[in-house]
């Protein structure tokens, strides 16, 4: 019954022997050229567990919110108005996002050890690779677990377009604010920021000027379908139309919560405050515009009459330099509403402040603790640009 | 053919109807003071591919080696013989682990800064998952994939309690060798470290006995079943008897490979050099002693004469202060001939170096680069401890 004879058919059956052992070996002997193995991580279930087990999964595919921006910019107004959302979690300033970032700079930008780096086999990739697990460690454990997760340490926006290919689905909210207002804030409260010099208007607004350079150019260039600008003053006077857009921006159900931010702080999957924060005093209030023009005569005269000079960012953004103030436009009804409140009832809102403030965890932040290195504290502030109080708390 | 009337069995059906809808409402409606939600990882698959699509699993649990000691102390020697192990993949210095433990550390250390980040959520557990994802990206990235992970940062020793913790199976090697031997190289060498004065035997010492203090102490309390003390001077006298010990002890099969490290120099899958690490002349060698007695007779009479008093854990670990030298025993067999031939063939040996590294990946290493500020570069050094070297390349 055979097609061939039985000598030809053992001769075909040996040939084809033949060649599957040589698949076999080209198979099995890796080239000399090529690595023999592949490393893979251990797929462990990493979850954090609430009441009913609910599970939300995180990656470096998440749509993580970034909110950024100079400090005193309305970033924490931003970030607490989306934490009301039932689906987002926009918790405190974490500090070491910047860090970590700030040290991946420093990387890339020191031709020596990038060398050595690269000669040890940490390359840039590898470097990426370690810094996008350890932002993403932080942003999903540092609060509660939520569908969407969202960061805001104002200096990230420096690192938008970073962070954009880090994490190819995050979006990112850019808050700028009238940089006379923004500087005013900084030395009123004397927020220490590493640069700046809180003893002059002129050098203040120059840096603020820089940061926004980078921010607003980097916004640009990540894109308008993933990163937005948003003027604290246009927030803070129609923020139902700003919420609106944004919530919409971010591919979120519209709810209503983001317009009373106020009613869902220190609740469970509402907002978390902290006490060291330094708007925490103001985003207890619901949104008025009670700071928008409180810089106006505090600045020194030659400061005011260089302005177009000192901060070009401010015409590039929209903000006349010589209109003192300019017009920023008028409030909701509501915001009006919250603001005549908030004034007329100054007593009222100085308890609430207190009752909210000692309802948050006790941190005790001594003046200057001698146990921490002022080195240390230096160094931090460098890498960081992050807000420091100079003074502890208040 | 019931037990119960039709009326009683319709009122207990109706009361377990009732019991079962107040269930699940139960369990359905979470509790008000707890979080809903819980993040999971997504457990996108990351893998190294290899020839093959050979694939290793990586994660906390997977057994590391960490290799460490003073610099100068043979781990780079540990670290090459162990990369001669076919199941191990050993490295060259990462230079970003000791910077991050050096960060957790600094963190952990300054109260008001702790605090901050604890108001925000960022806890010391959620910064060591950080941690712990960025040191394992790096490790398993940063070279070839392999059954066995394994890290050479020197000074990471000084976190050996810190990363037993993290990484719940990984092991230590602490490499110790003679303080006079290890200061003389380091000085001779001008391997900057930081707070290392080059130009005195005895500040140097006395660095080395603190640092030696630190790690020998981590060591102990890590315990002898996960850290393992290894005398350089013996390794190298015994180098037989020692690896058997070692692999032993890292629980891997023995294999001749590991006394044969020069033999696999910048093959695939076996030992990738770095141009810019002090000791890459020295092991493309065999095992040898040249480098045993060295200092002998270097060392000013007056350091000499108190040495038990500027190094007191020359004593704890067994070297005698007051022998120059002291007896550190008599090599092998394989070593005395590796030894002699080294001695009496210096040219052949002077041309394989450059032969090797003409091979190794081009690195230009400037003097000092302009565009590195030399303030970053300090930083570096400081949080680092790790090697610098002064003037480039040799």
């Amino acid at each position: 019954m055979g097609l061939f004879r039985p000598s030809t058919k053992r001769k075909l059956l040996l040939a084809g022997m033949l060649l599957l052992f040589f698949y076999a070996v080209y198979v099995m002997v890796p080239c000399d050229d090529k690595s023999k193995y592949v490393m893979v991580p251990k797929e462990k279930t990493r979850y954090i567990y609430g009441d009913k087990n609910l599970a939300i999964p995180y990656g470096d595919d998440m749509e993580i919110i970034f909110i950024g921006g100079m400090p005193r910019s309305g970033t924490t107004l931003m970030r607490v108005m989306l934490d009301a959302h039932p689906d987002v979690r926009c918790g405190e300033e974490t500090r070491v996002i910047p860090r970590i970032l700030g040290m991946r700079t420093q990387w890339e930008r020191a031709p020596v050890e990038k060398k050595r780096l690269e000669a040890a086999g940490v390359t840039g990739e590898v470097l990426d690779s370690a810094v996008r697990a350890f932002i993403l460690e932080i942003v999903a454990k540092h609060g509660e677990a939520a569908p969407r997760l969202c960061n805001k340490d104002p200096f990230t926006l420096k690192s938008a377009i970073y962070l954009s290919q880090q994490f190819p689905r995050s979006k990112f909210i850019l808050m700028i604010r009238d940089g006379r207002a923004v500087v005013h804030s900084i030395i009123t409260r004397k927020v220490t920021i590493s640069g700046f010099d809180l003893k002059s208007y002129r050098a203040c607004l120059q840096k603020w000027n820089v940061a926004m350079e980078t921010m607003y150019s980097q916004c640009l260039r990540v894109g308008s379908d993933r990163c937005m600008p948003v003027y604290y003053e246009q927030l803070a006077l129609h923020p139902r139309e700003w919420m609106l857009k944004i919530v919409k921006f971010l591919d979120l159900p519209w709810n209503e919560t983001v317009l009373h931010h106020e009613d869902y702080i220190g609740e469970k999957g509402g907002i978390s405050l902290s006490r060291v924060e330094k708007s925490t005093d103001q985003v207890i209030k619901p949104v008025n515009i009670e700071a928008l023009s409180k810089w106006v005569g505090q600045i020194p005269e030659e400061v005011v009459n260089d302005m177009h000079a000192i901060a070009p960012m401010l015409m590039t953004l929209g903000y006349d330099p010589h209109a003192n103030p300019p017009n920023y436009g008028k409030p909701d009804p509501e915001v009006a509403d919250n603001t005549l409140h908030i004034r007329t009832n100054s007593e009222f809102w100085k308890q609430k402040e207190k009752d909210i403030f000692d309802k948050l965890p006790e941190v005790a932040v001594p003046v200057r603790a001698k146990a921490e290195p002022a080195q240390a504290h230096r160094e931090m502030d460098k890498s960081v640009g992050s807000m420091n109080k100079s003074s502890g708390l208040r």
